[in-house]
């Protein structure tokens, strides 16, 4: 039996919790979608008051370099790589991760000419199989994207397949993937193997270099707390670096964008996957929030996540009882990633009903509840107040006022 | 003969006069570098505070809706619309230039299969020729991009023309296409036309619809002072929509994105061509850019625009003579758009020695200095220190000390 007195004591004794004090929390919140959209971090409006006012303002076009702007997709990258796993030089921050998705597809692709097949899992996260869906579509020359089970992409598998693409954690349930052996599986079959880190990067451990992989993506805004739409960043193995060719070929990845040379010729290294002149001031919030990912010891992150899970599981078991709430986040713990989601018929008035009471999770279509697990910002006692409140809107019947509101929501 | 105190009078004639007061202009500068980083609008630091604070600060997860956020892309595109004559629905706000150019491109050539080639001008900015060249290489189907000199663009067109891509005005030497009689040209030859309006947008006026262009794309962080890689913008006419399919296929760009349905179906209209989240903060900072544009009336705009380069162009023979110095911007009025360039051997010092003076313009290579001429911030006076200063520097030598500097600097 869980009781407050014992999350209270746990919050006492845990060695992340002086990193709440780096977020802005608004009273009255709960706050479980980081996963979706992150904190704003105390030191953010500070450091975007300067670029804008010193940088902007004052130094003008000079602040390209005297600011060092021209630098920021590398430098924003070499940190996010050390959040998961990357030497430096394999990393840039750049565009959304759509688009980089798309840049590292075709660049899989025109690695292994001849396999024209894209693996991926049918419950991937939707942006995911639309960019594969429409890159086979653009080349038209019997490119295909073959969707299989979670548990079954290796069964997927052949001498036709030039990449794998997956999701690292499930986005709905928090399931997540063996980066290593399935790697080592696609290796093993001739394929190059894409991961998309949107829910991984700050959030669970990621060691890109040590599984082999070929290719990443990842987003800004969800654990690395880069603010709405912040920019994503982009993984090539070192390895792959001087045979990748990206599709997109923008002044900023050519090899001497000032030149202004008429024909293009990419920069050495991971610099050819830059395209267009980033957004600075996007660039200068996600450098925040990426600064806060790199002080907090990811072990400690790893362990508050992990317990924070399966405390949230056993608190919603013993306030919900009865009500239908079903977790199906695996309870595995190096089968998960940081976040808790609960299935019910009417999980969308549910959730609907929880933030109206400042209980911030978010739904997934159909019937899903989501709870992002962020240990930078989460308190243990909070999970006794959402498990509570859950308990208290399905016993009430609240939810059924909000059975019929709207939808939209941003992943 | 030109005086200071006619340059006075013009300042105090001056219906603009009173747009300087809403932008931050550093002491000791005059800022002649607005069509490559447009100034910092005094309200921008303000609004992007309450857009962190408050929108992402407090609202979090829930300013998706409640703030907007989830609109931006089209909102932002219509008020930009109106700066370039295009009607709502026909833009949006959206990625770099560079992407916005791979989309666009892709669909033109998807919606002429058959042929293949991609006419440009040999001098066009080059990641318009880079991102063509990219396209045509991915695509790999005799695929091919054909250059031809300014004026020879006609002459180019044939059957096997799928787009004519061009800079409406050149970034080099300012000089101005006549958009409405090259895309009927384009027209009568069955090829489309894609204009990039970089220069353009905010500083000359534009006809979209008028022209019956097809296609455009332009820049956030020049004329439109939305900051530095401020996100850029791209216009489809509205009777090419329902056809146009685009390459890159992300989630915000689907018909109803948060069904998260495995398979993609693009929005209608111009929705499609949204691809994945973009910047809040970026878009926020661009939209407080925009909306000065748009209070400022265009033929006034341009009036100013044209009357401030005649008179450069004049101060500099007045100043500066027998110095080698020389206008490359069209004299004639319709054919230029809203910059001056000059070409001198030793262009690169003699500029940075200018700007070491304050005289902020830049050098593009091998042998331009350019002048971006801002009509909400220039006056009449500054002219005359400028064209004093070129005359100093070059009478002094003292651009020898600046031969051997950096020449990174962003377009």
């Amino acid at each position: 039996m869980i009781t407050q007195a014992g999350l209270d004591a746990m919050d006492r004794d845990d060695p992340l919790a002086p990193f709440r004090d780096e977020f802005v929390l608004p009273d009255g919140v709960i706050y479980l979608d980081g996963n979706s959209l992150g904190a704003l971090p105390r030191a953010t409006p500070g450091r975007l008051a300067a670029v804008v006012e010193r940088e902007w303002g004052t130094g003008l076009i000079r602040s390209w370099n005297d600011a060092g702007w021209i630098g920021l997709p590398a430098r924003l990258g070499d940190e996010i790589g050390r959040l998961v796993g990357a030497p430096e030089g394999t990393v840039i921050a750049a565009d959304s991760t759509s688009v980089n998705l798309f840049k590292l597809l075709s660049a899989a692709l025109r690695l292994r000419l001849g396999r024209r097949v894209i693996v991926s899992e049918a419950g991937n996260f939707p942006t995911d199989l639309y960019i594969a869906e429409g890159l086979a579509a653009l080349l038209g020359q019997g490119h295909e994207l073959r969707t299989a089970a979670a548990g079954e992409v290796a069964g997927a598998l052949g001498p036709d397949v030039a990449v794998v693409m997956l999701t690292h954690v499930d986005y709905r349930t928090g399931a997540m993937h063996d980066m290593a052996a399935i790697t080592a599986a696609a290796h093993a079959a001739g394929a190059l193997v894409l991961w998309d880190l949107a829910h991984s990067a700050g959030a669970v451990p990621v060691d890109l270099l040590g599984a082999d992989a070929d290719f990443a993506v990842g987003c800004g805004y969800k654990f690395l707390n880069g603010g709405p739409g912040a920019p994503a960043f982009l993984y090539v193995a070192g390895r792959l670096q001087e045979a990748a060719r990206y599709p997109i070929t923008g002044w900023l990845g050519h090899a001497d964008p000032f030149a202004f040379d008429p024909g293009y010729r990419a920069a050495p290294g991971i610099g050819g996957a830059v395209v267009g002149t980033p957004s600075v001031l996007a660039m200068a919030a996600l450098e925040v929030g990426v600064d806060i990912a790199l002080r907090a010891p990811m072990a400690e992150v790893r362990a508050k996540s992990l317990r924070q899970a399966a405390l949230l599981m056993d608190l919603v078991a013993q306030h919900c009882p009865g009500t239908g709430v079903e977790p199906v986040t695996p309870g595995q713990e190096d089968r998960r990633g940081s976040q808790v989601s609960f299935r019910h018929p009417e999980a969308y008035a549910v959730m609907q009903a929880l933030i109206a009471q400042g209980v911030i999770g978010d739904f997934r279509t159909p019937d899903l509840m989501r709870f992002g697990i962020t240990p930078l910002t989460l308190r243990y006692a909070d999970l006794w107040d959402v498990a509570v409140a859950m308990g208290g809107v399905l016993a009430s019947g609240a939810w059924r006022e909000a059975r019929f509101g709207v939808r939209n929501r941003v992943t």
